[in-house]
């Protein structure tokens, strides 16, 4: 089953090249990456504003539009998510060698 | 197989609970949510900065540690990945039906 | 002469009492500490954004709401800019030394 | 007597001449305006933290470190913190007939 992240990117992929009215993601992809990298800021501060708060429902929310606009803003760039998750996997084994050598 | 996310939540969900020198990520959440939701906001001020410059290579590195840093200070409040990507879904299901609405 | 920014910080002030139809401050400010830090991260975000891309004209004008909604949310915690400015000066103090001393 | 924003204004755009190594200001600033940006933001995200907690002294060092790292950021745009102050002054004489009109 595909994960809901990778369905997601595709989604907001195949709406770069939507006609703007069809949908929002469309409207605002339209606008460039500019105002996407704004939009995605505002949930980024808006997600922090909850994480300090501790209010666990709303940041659960607030996650949510950041990885949402986080992926828009990628799209809007042509960066693809699939890129980005095997930077993370290469990382990981980096760092698990590391940590390991460090509790040795 | 389990998806780079999903893997990468469950190893920082056991470091919170691991010996602060163990590792960084455990480290940074011994210093509660407000370190990491400060720290998830550096991390996407620079990933903003790389949208906007156009820079693709950077980008996709700053959108690794936005996730990552996401799912710390997610973890830091005991928020499950799987009930933001849950919130997602649900989202998802309601905004195709309004898109199919707007289309007709 | 009252200085722009000191005479900004009455005038928000004396908004923070005021019906919040009054003005768009005083709308604001009913809402509490929490939005106006919200309003406050997203104008620095788009200052962030300008001066990034380098447009003078508007970096001007971004800086100019990042000036007002600072005061908004400093208002909001009833935090005096006289007191931020103190802070300013005595910082000035230390580090003319300081860095006298780096240079010698 | 010289206000003290623009008075840090001036030693400010002083040290962008300034070689690196004189100082913390100067160094920063021979690493460009993205740089600058990225610390401005990340006081920013500081402030909002602060403003969210409540915490009037801290509040009141992070409203420090924003102001002179805006400072920072404009001059290393070589925007002049003059135009900034005269934008605000041309808004609050439209806004304050706006407001008067909306009391009417």
């Amino acid at each position: 089953m595909t994960h809901t992240l990778d369905r997601l990117a595709q989604t907001i992929a195949a709406r770069k090249a939507a006609n703007p009215d069809s949908s929002w993601t469309a409207k605002l992809m339209s606008k460039g990456p500019e105002k996407c990298a704004e939009k995605f800021g505002e949930e980024a501060i808006e997600a922090i504003i909850e994480a300090v708060k501790g209010d666990k429902e709303k940041l659960t929310r607030e996650a949510a539009d950041v990885l949402y606009h986080l992926l828009v803003m990628l799209a809007s760039r042509d960066v693809a998510l699939a890129d980005v998750l095997a930077e993370l996997d290469a990382r990981d084994g980096i760092s698990g060698l590391d940590e390991k050598a460090s509790r040795e």
